[in-house]
């Protein structure tokens, strides 16, 4: 299901209110709908000017200051600038959704949702028209710098952003679980560098062979001539939702909250069979698969990782060098022309914008692989703490979060519905998901969405709901989630027992506290 | 290591206090010290008559009533009782050990911990002979009913019994991480109907082969054929720790300790080879390999079990169809002469005294396949189970347990050992234990003990130890300890939660609760 329904009703101009200013024709094709992040064309002669009368203008910043209820919530759409402080309350995919755009472009949603390309939702919108954007700031300043993230794409505007430089951002909860497959605008971005620059035309990819051997040189072209394996696969961060490690006690790390996880479908060359075609083989000893990403730092250091050579030959793993992303190429962010996806590991081995591929008898040495990503004793401190003596994150424990209602919401009386996404690493599927409205003390069994999982091969998310009555006379509730997997391995009760330096790997019950509407 | 090391010191004559009754001369070769669970020859010449006394008679009942500092603490090695309550505080391997043997039989425990089997040994035994078996106890009585278990084996008298008839017993925890193999007679039991007497000589495993293929039926010696394959498992039943399930609120199954896990080296023909030689190939659809054991209820029913194709044909999972225990044939209890042995997945799948092996599309019928050994919410109760809704339980989650201090007892001030197993299903490594002394609230990391773990192949528990100095002033102390493997799944903190009325999967942390000496 790509976008919430509609629920027609709801969209009846009768039902809808006037807009605070004049009322005008509606337009039932609104010009340069797309145009708005990238700039703007002039209006068309058939666009919003059939009225003579000539339009307010505005600048985005003042558009921008128009972002709450007490400010009134305009947004734009092409060169039009609306205020949609009444019409909030109705939107059909829920108000939330509508005020992530508040003060800002429409199109980036729009993209995602693709029921709003309708002609009576722009009629709709027509009605609460207030003017246009001024003609300064129909084009952005894209000014350079010597910032080297100068060259980093522009992101869609929904992303709750941890860190600019180096870009880190995740979808809110709202939009997380709104789709089983994360549209690739607001699919999390964990980027530990520059984002490369990299000409499709001239991009190789440096597989080195074994010894005596011959090492690729491959071109995309090459690449596209491998067997096309395409998998839906769930990316998460080990970071992901460390902000509750930080409640508990400082970690160093950025503040993710529960969306450094989302599902794309991958398509590109398995790995195992690019291994094969510069003569790899499995061997005895133990060995690894290491990857070295084409974004580097000032020094010239490119990120780089590394998976055992056992999982990187098992055609049963299915990893991937993808270079399609939910049938598109992969966006610069995830990598483009070519990122590693290893299907139930941590984010952090899914090497992006991949430069070369080695295999050694060792680990990677890179940072990320042996100085990071990795979890300790919640005794261990900076000062204690021996990156060695501890396992470099590969699989990932069993994970769940409620991404609806939020945190200090008010839900109503009656009847609640939670929802949220489960998720295991190791191809291991979630086979049930418990949900509590008492702190733990009593569950009820949530019901699964998503795709039937593969045996062994279960290697995207199950989305899940509840609808549960709310006990008479409640005041609040405090709303936990717990998800088991196919080995039957829940998550822990608390999170101060699992706390750890770095905040990696923070899976314990996630909860969620709410009023009750009286 | 296969016994506690040898505390010198504390075995010379001058530290022992003399026994409670008269003083004999140190006789360096007692008769008959094998004998005594299958009855006793008469005393030598060369025995304990060498001083002219006649002995003191007493029955094995008389001797059963000595077990305890208040009654005495008896114990019998062949024909000869001697009364060891002064030596219990210096016995070497400690006081807890030597109690396992008050008012039974030493034979045993020696025949595990060949150290005893040393003439210093049995000098400073018979300083404590106080008399010998009356001559109708030196032969058991073996009467034959119509009771379907008048045929199971002899057991070894330090397992601890939860049911005789099926008969179900464990190690009690001081001995069960004494060694990092368990000894067979002490490695758990757990039979689900009589043991079958079965003649190694008319043995046949028969094997279904394909549609349209053949089927084998092969004897030890055919199996004996291929190649052998030797690994070290833990074997786990589903139901360990189910007590402390039980304390929370009631369920229905065996009271399990912290004992129903034990671990073997086990020898056999691999499945994998088996199946290919009846011409048996991976398919595309799921399949399941279905065990039948040979042991049966009145009505004919035979114990059966199932798991994926995938598993059982996949070499690296190196499942076993085991004829070999620790370097012996199979004890009766244990399947003679041929069980399954699946690495990483709960004993259930092990089916003991294997009759038959075939491939079919669904997991087996069996009732210990579909109707037991699954996983629910603590919300679901006998009114309400699905046993449809939930996957049946093949690998285990994260584990691990305190064998050492004991619950309710005192440990001394300035310092404590703390000792345990962990283990993980799915050959997934232990990577860290932590132990806690105030109840989860600061952690310390224990050392691991025992073999190298196999990446991907970590069938067997680590041992684990911790010395850890008692916080001055403390009366008591909550000993905790929690696991993780190297998925970095953790153990949950409480046992409320994951309760489910079967009382399987009981993975909570473990905790016991000791007194601190003044």
């Amino acid at each position: 299901m790509l976008a919430p329904p509609l629920r027609q009703q709801s969209l009846g101009a009768g039902r809808v209110s006037q807009p605070p200013s004049r009322r005008r024709t509606p337009n039932p094709n609104p010009v340069c709908h797309n145009a708005a992040a990238q700039g703007c064309d002039p209006p068309s002669p058939t666009g919003l000017q059939a009225t003579q009368e000539s339009p307010h203008v505005y600048t985005r910043e003042e558009v921008r200051s128009h972002s709450s209820p007490e400010t009134r919530i305009w947004v734009t759409l092409g060169c039009e600038v609306f205020d949609v402080t009444e019409f909030v309350d109705l939107h059909p995919g829920g108000p939330s959704k509508l005020m992530l755009a508040a003060g800002g472009p429409l199109e980036p949603f729009w993209a995602l949702y693709a029921v709003h390309n309708q002609p009576h939702v722009r009629e709709m919108l027509a009605q609460y028209k207030i003017g246009e954007l001024s003609p300064e700031d129909k084009v952005p300043s894209t000014l350079k710098t010597s910032d080297p993230y100068i060259d980093d794409p522009v992101r869609h505007p929904a992303l709750k952003v941890n860190s600019q430089r180096p870009f880190n951002a995740e979808p809110p909860p709202e939009l997380l679980t709104e789709n089983y497959i994360t549209p690739n605008p607001i699919f999390f971005t964990r980027n530990h560098l520059p984002v490369p620059n990299l000409d499709p035309e001239t991009y190789r990819l440096h597989v080195v062979g074994p010894p005596g051997g011959q090492s690729l040189c491959l071109s995309l072209d090459d690449l596209y001539k491998f067997p096309k394996h395409e998998i839906t696969v769930t990316l998460q961060c080990a970071g992901n939702r460390r902000s509750e490690m930080t409640q508990f006690k400082e970690v160093r790390g950025l503040e993710w909250n529960i969306g450094a996880i989302s599902t794309a479908r991958w398509a590109g060359a398995r790995l195992c069979d690019v291994l094969a075609k510069a003569g790899h083989q499995l061997c005895e000893t133990e060995a690894h698969v290491c990857f070295e990403g084409l974004d580097s730092d000032p020094t010239g250091t490119a990120y780089g990782a590394s998976i055992p050579l056992a999982r990187a030959m098992d055609p049963e793993a299915e990893v991937l060098l993808a270079y399609e992303m939910n049938g598109q190429p992969l966006p610069r962010d995830h990598g483009f022309p070519v990122r590693v996806v290893v299907p139930g590991v941590v984010g952090a081995r899914h090497v992006k914008w991949l430069g070369k591929v080695s295999v050694e008898p060792e680990e990677s040495y890179s940072h990320w692989q042996r100085r990071d990503y990795k979890g300790f004793s919640p005794s261990v401190d900076w000062d204690t703490v021996d990156f060695d003596s501890a396992p470099s994150i590969q699989e990932l424990p069993v994970q769940s979060a409620i991404t609806e209602p939020k945190d200090g919401e008010t839900v109503q009386s009656g009847e609640v519905t939670i929802k949220g996404y489960a998720w295991s690493g190791g191809g291991r599927a979630v086979v049930r998901v418990d949900v509590s409205l008492d702190g733990g003390l009593t569950w009820h069994v949530a019901e699964l969405d998503g795709e039937e999982q593969r045996p062994r091969k279960a290697w995207a998310w199950r989305l899940w709901q509840l609808q549960a009555p709310v006990p008479a006379g409640r005041k609040e509730l405090n709303i936990v989630c717990k998800a088991v997997d196919d080995s039957y391995n829940v998550q822990p009760d608390t999170v101060a027992p699992i706390w750890n330096l770095r905040g990696v790997l923070s899976n314990a019950w996630h909860r969620v506290h709410v009023h009750v509407a009286p």
